[in-house]
């Protein structure tokens, strides 16, 4: 139902009578099917997409609906990709590395290992040209994206055994992102790929010696310090993954021009909110995961400059072979080196100086 | 004009027959002005209070209209406090420490010394009981405040002299923040607060022997780097200073659900813009000042160490003698504390490594 209708129906002249201003804003009522990647379980992730259909909700007072949906319920987990490109569903919600095998050119909307931190992609993409490149990329799959949630730097994951040298790495079924396994490959590392909800069992019956699934709060709500007792850190191979809405492109064109607008702020709204539930919840259940014999460890420096330069030449044969890839990375890395040498002198000094007193 | 309004006018038979839904989405047509503290010039944060009107409008079809106002335009730069407590104007957008001489409790809503980086405000301020707390604070002034910004750590400032020691501070007309005024008074700093228009011929002029206002991107726009040598970071007493949108309570309660939803949203999505701005922007900056001849350099630790010990002892007789901080601070001072263990374990360690490494 829009203003020119509204007019046809009740009879201009009543609508003048009744000093109804243009009607720009009146909207068409809209229902959309949002496909996560998630287990509604988790608060933070899918919980996230909820909050995000609610900010759209509200602003339109309940005319955008926005139906959210866990992995596996309406699209498999890793198949959101492909409902949004054919229209099965409007939009999805994913965290984009997960796509490595279609390219790798998705993990940088999310997350290659080294590379930017939480605050780095966000400036990189809403100010960097991070945001516009990625759209370039997406459009071939029919999707618009838009930034929708950051979790921070995530820990290295849950280990049955201790891993102190490269040595240690050799034949550790693993499960982690596929591009962190691409770098551990060569260190004799057996990478897995596993949807969330099943890895604990993976874990139990050990088809897998170690995971990495998030960070303390959702890794909590799973159990997996029941099956592994090291928990390491950093998760050096996601230093701040970025989640993306992805919406498919003849529906986001059918969009009003105020529609979009809410939209856009309410995925930027979902994005901040997201790491600051993280940055919320994280402290005490890492509090809770020691008290319950959790073993913290982290990554030896062998380890990480071992990853980091398997990491680098990966990079290097990716601009070679892959024209995508080729297109956004050499602006990734320039702004992620220009930004950690602003960091090194203002955020890395606080930080440091802080996490060291006794506060 | 609303649905019931429309009904009585056009007839509620006319507006079944025409299939309107029900019309909460309609909305009447509002102008607000919004004072900011901030020059035009200062396309961050003057800017940021425009992206933010902009976002309202767009939401709304243009029908909601904020018009954005350069501090001392119509309302001192200083004075917007009282000019939204008392309704001359409907919004505001400011640092709340500006208002420490009133009370030092503003300050929580943007920073204190050795308080948190921006990553903890926005999760203290969304996920812990910040905000909540803060507009019980607010209510008071007639304030309803959203967060509407972070630029990061700030730089320690611009000094004409080299600062090694505490002893070096003996003297120095330093304009900075009031609360780092307080925290540096007891080493003989002469504190000064002067709004940011006003700082360049004052340190010009000698008025200032030192002066601190934000960082690379604004500073070389504001041209100190013109009148003193040395630069110093961090901006210890501003780890994440947060920005505020101060809305007048009786105006944010005339405000219907849609629009209250799409306010909200707009100030989360400004608050994630601006820190993405300030991240994007300064490395160049940073980059162009050391080119001119500016020297950087880092606070000393005896410095730091000094002034976080009388930051502390502030602190113990503010919880003594003013309830309004007291209701608030604990909860502050223990939310930094669990988050930096933390981030000691995740953060930290992978933005030191990445900080470390030739990109």
């Amino acid at each position: 139902m829009d203003r020119r209708s509204l007019i046809k129906h009740a009879g201009i002249a009543g609508v003048l009578a009744a000093g109804v201003a243009p009607a720009a804003h009146a909207q068409a009522a809209i229902r959309w099917r949002l496909a996560t990647s998630f287990p509604k379980s988790l608060d933070t992730l899918f919980g996230s997409a909820e909050l995000f259909a609610k900010a759209v909700g509200d602003a339109t007072g309940g005319k955008f609906q926005i139906s959210v949906h866990a992995g596996g319920e309406i699209i498999p987990a890793f198949g959101v990709v492909d409902g949004v490109q054919d229209g099965s569903v409007e939009m999805a919600y994913t965290a984009p590395y997960y796509f490595y095998g279609k390219d790798p050119t998705f993990c940088l909307a999310c997350a290659v290992p080294f590379g930017m931190n939480a605050r780095q992609m966000n400036a990189w993409l809403y100010e960097g040209n991070g945001l516009k490149l990625l759209r370039e990329f997406y459009a071939k799959y029919n999707i618009v994206n838009f930034p929708g949630g950051n979790t921070g730097v995530q820990m290295g994951g849950w280990f049955r055994k201790e891993i102190k040298t490269v040595a240690d790495l050799k034949g550790l079924k693993f499960r982690t992102n596929p591009f962190a396994g691409k770098v551990l490959e060569p260190f004799g590392v057996v990478p897995q790929n596993i949807p969330g909800a099943d890895l604990y069992p993976a874990l139990e019956k050990g088809t897998l010696d170690a995971l990495e699934w998030v960070g303390p709060y959702d890794d909590l709500k799973l159990g997996f310090n029941k099956v592994a007792p090291y928990y390491y850190y950093p998760g050096w191979w996601e230093g701040g993954p970025g989640l993306d809405f992805y919406i498919n492109t003849k529906a986001w064109d059918g969009l009003s021009a105020e529609y979009k607008a809410i939209v856009e702020s309410a995925a930027a709204r979902t994005n901040i909110t997201m790491t600051a539930r993280y940055d919320a919840r994280n402290p005490a259940a890492l509090k809770e995961l020691v008290g319950l014999g959790t073993k913290l460890r982290p990554f030896s420096n062998e380890i990480m400059s071992a990853a980091f330069k398997s990491a680098q030449q990966i990079y290097g044969e990716l601009n070679s072979s892959n024209p995508e890839w080729k297109k956004i990375y050499p602006d990734y890395a320039k702004f992620l080196a220009d930004t950690n040498s602003w960091f090194r002198y203002s955020e890395g000094l606080f930080d440091r100086f802080m996490q060291q007193q006794k506060l």
